[in-house]
């Protein structure tokens, strides 16, 4: 097996393989890197333990800020290490590194689930485009499932690209909102609607039930006009409360249901093959894009062209034979 | 001005300009070429007229077969010719070359526009990828209006690709729907509820009228639901007749109260302009996609490759350095 000349890739993969979540960490922390030996280096892990990869149910959660993100996912995976589940919980937020925080970053908001043996909490890579993020937190991905992790939570921030960006990652796609304030209610956002495998109605307690019940079927009737995704998955409509933790169990119930189906139907496959196939492409792409960027004469020239192209200047056609001559 | 060898740009470009008919067709004849002298000559021809372009209301229009889409185009565009517009018929569908047949390709099916003097009606292009298909359709679309048609309908199939590439060359896209049949109501698919500025219910006439009208009730209180993609614009729901006419002229009302709402905004120029640049990463997308495709090696490698990947062989980005260093 080939090496690089200071990492042993092979001691690292193996006690990642152990479950050392030192190690684990360690090795997330090697694919987040820009170093190039690194990047090397990375590449070779995730090759040498992608067979062992690929068991975890893998589900998004998003939702808009005050929606409970994180409580939801200390609440869920507080009751996924009770049952017995190993919990890794992950996150795709390009906007962390000009935020200066990162979604997840403070580990304070998920109390519980930040204490159990069995899980395992990363926040979102800090650096680089939408593409870059979500690479590595895929590839985080599957370093948790080399780890033992069964169960791989991705959290990310309600913002379109970055939806499609963990979607496009995932198994189920939870999508959790809050109860409508009377008049008012919520609306869904039009992309959400197309990516959601499930819509979770949080803080239904206390005087918020009958709200979040009114909510639900508000939602669940907009949805029935709407042709589901999956010919064998209409999408539910759950209320929960994070807080008490009620409805917590029905949810999770639901993502195996889910899992059920999809999997007895072939549909499973099929969404894990493409996914790894537009994610190769995804990647090829954001090599170029890369390598764009990286000359600071040619990024002067792109942006200049973008310009000339956005103003009806240049004809697009005329602008990409351009670029595409700068990278030759 | 740089022409090529044997075909005189200027000349076209001037005869296009002037409205003459038999020359726009054959300019576009030009760009659907895959010749690379014509590809050369069609790029320096688009350039050229790229100062006359613009002007148009284009307006992409969607619906599943059976729906009456080209009654409906025929219908609209005879109301667009008397009203004195002159109007431009084009289509993007990448099944068409399989199909052996393009929609639009049967002009009986457009009896009436097919006849009027101001109506330009073009089939889709038949070869290629959908980038391919969309990009010609696109530079059409650009010719059509230096020939001075206002009006630019772009009829797509519904199916989701197509319609994300319609929706992201016009300024208005205008999804039409049939009456619900009772009890099992047609399904609006979802990835149309994001694209959708406009739901227009055909066959409301006759018996249909009461139908067609709880139908439009119907999709009204689905969509109040969602979070409108412009904070000006909720999106209508409409009822007409394709066959008798009633209802065309406020379908079209619609679309110019849309323009004049965008247009004062700013949407417009954001929304055209960034169309233009997102354009052009696509055709330079579209290039190295087409190098890859032009040697039948790599073509096969690449195959391969992709085939590794979704069987979980190989990671996704082993393989895009792979698929990269074939591309050097």
């Amino acid at each position: 097996m080939k090496t690089s000349k200071t990492i042993n890739i092979a001691a690292i993969a193996d006690r990642v393989r152990s479950g050392d979540r030192a190690a684990l960490a360690r090795a997330i922390t090697l694919i987040e890197s820009r170093r190039a030996d690194h990047q090397v280096a990375a590449r070779e892990l995730v090759q040498l333990l992608l067979p062992h990869t690929g068991q975890a149910m893998r589900v998004g959660i998003t939702g808009s800020p005050g929606v409970g993100k994180s409580t939801t996912i200390d609440a869920l995976g507080h009751y996924l290490v009770e049952t017995g589940h190993k919990v890794a919980v992950l996150a795709v937020d390009p906007t962390s590194a000009r935020s200066g925080g990162s979604i997840l970053g403070d580990k304070t908001r998920m109390a519980r689930l930040s204490m159990a043996d069995a899980a395992f909490i990363r926040p979102s890579p800090a650096a680089g485009t939408l593409g870059g993020v979500a690479a590595k937190t895929r590839e985080a991905m599957l370093l948790c499932e080399a780890a033992g992790f069964d169960v791989v939570l991705v959290e990310t921030v309600g913002i379109g690209q970055s939806e499609t960006a963990v979607c496009d990652m995932t198994d189920f796609f939870l999508a959790l909102m809050l109860p409508g304030g009377g008049d008012e209610l919520q609306g869904i956002k039009k992309g959400l609607v197309e990516l959601a495998d499930m819509i979770a109605i949080n803080k239904a307690d206390g005087d918020y039930i009958k709200r979040a019940n009114l909510t639900a079927a508000e939602y669940r009737g907009a949805l029935h006009i709407l042709t589901p995704r999956s010919t064998e998955w209409q999408v539910p409509v759950l209320t929960y409360s994070a807080m008490t933790g009620n409805g917590i169990p029905e949810l999770w119930a639901k993502v195996v249901e889910h899992r059920g189906i999809v999997q007895r139907s072939g549909e499973f496959d099929k969404r894990r093959s493409e996914q790894q196939v537009r994610w190769m492409w995804t990647m090829l792409e954001d090599r170029w894009q890369s390598k764009l960027r990286a000359d600071p004469a040619i990024r002067t020239k792109v942006r200049a062209t973008e310009t000339a192209v956005a103003a009806g200047r240049i004809a697009p056609s005329l602008a990409a034979d351009q670029i595409a001559s700068w990278l030759v």
